[in-house]
């Protein structure tokens, strides 16, 4: 079975109609460490499923400085959300951290399961409202928490992959120096 | 009519039956400059859409600081998406940063909305498509702009309302200190 639908049988009843057009839309693909699954500057709109492994969107400075977005295991959805939503070309690139499988769905082909199929729609609304309240709590993070209250965070939240993560990357994705982050955890052994 | 409705028959076609329940569920409310209408540890579940005037949601840290998570005007939802969207109480406050006039929604009879009119629904998913997209571009300015790169792209995006917003609390959704604010609009002027 696709495992999007293990992923949603929790949730809404898999009819077998819904079930053949998840299996028709989503293209199944395995990629290695370190391949680039969405470059800056593209316009695809694709949502991307991962399956297994770990991905990472970010985003590169001019002075050549990376920015991470959005870590992504298991289960999760990960995309350049302002290129899927709205009409600009991709500022962010996503990356494999791992060898791992993701399930590509065009936009297209989501939004038309979206109209044939209400039941998908209200879980991703609801997906959709989860996202939000990350959002705003990530954002509430940023301006709030002192380094080591982000990176203590971080290692809770993210205890499942934290050690697939390269620590100079976590540093980039809580706005943190690496020098700092390295402290940090040292302070934290103490 | 409601103004809602007002806002929305743009994109969906606006029956009878959809006005009808709209103006049964919204709660048309006259509030003062000043006036908070969400606190902090409530577990009110509700949506506020704003008719005129200017809003603003705030997190008050423990030391007293606050730090502003949204700015609203005219036709923009405003919420504390944690409480509205996950179980857990109010972190945020919601005040009235002028006289305005706001329409609440409780999150069950919008639930039931979306239900019986799926056009609806699709008209709010795509909302919360580009509020995503608008969430992860503010993480990215947070994390990649310098102090004076913030506040011009603030003041260019929020040119309809800059002028309602007092000095600090611009720099507190920022992330940036009054002082430094302060140094960025003197020397913009010269």
């Amino acid at each position: 079975m696709n495992e999007l639908i293990e992923y949603i049988k929790d949730d809404i009843s898999v009819t077998d109609a819904i079930q053949e057009k998840i299996n028709r839309i989503s293209i199944k693909k395995e990629i290695q460490k370190g391949d680039i699954i969405l470059s800056e500057s593209s316009l695809k709109k694709q949502h991307i499923f991962v399956l297994n492994g770990c991905l990472r969107s970010f985003y590169r400075m001019d002075n050549g400085k990376e920015v991470t977005i959005q870590f992504a295991i298991k289960n999760w959805w990960i995309g350049d959300y302002i290129t899927l939503y709205t009409a600009n070309k991709s500022t962010l690139s996503i990356e494999s951290l791992t060898n791992s499988e993701i399930l590509f769905i065009a936009k297209a082909e989501m939004e038309q399961l979206y109209l044939d199929h209400p039941e998908f729609a209200t879980f991703q609304r609801k997906n959709f409202e989860k996202h939000i309240a990350t959002l705003q709590k990530r954002i509430l993070s940023l301006l709030t928490l002192t380094a080591a209250e982000k990176y203590n965070q971080f290692i809770t939240e993210y205890s499942d992959f934290v050690q697939k993560i390269p620590n100079y990357q976590i540093a980039s994705y809580l706005g943190i120096t690496a020098e700092s982050l390295s402290r940090i955890r040292k302070n934290n052994k103490k």
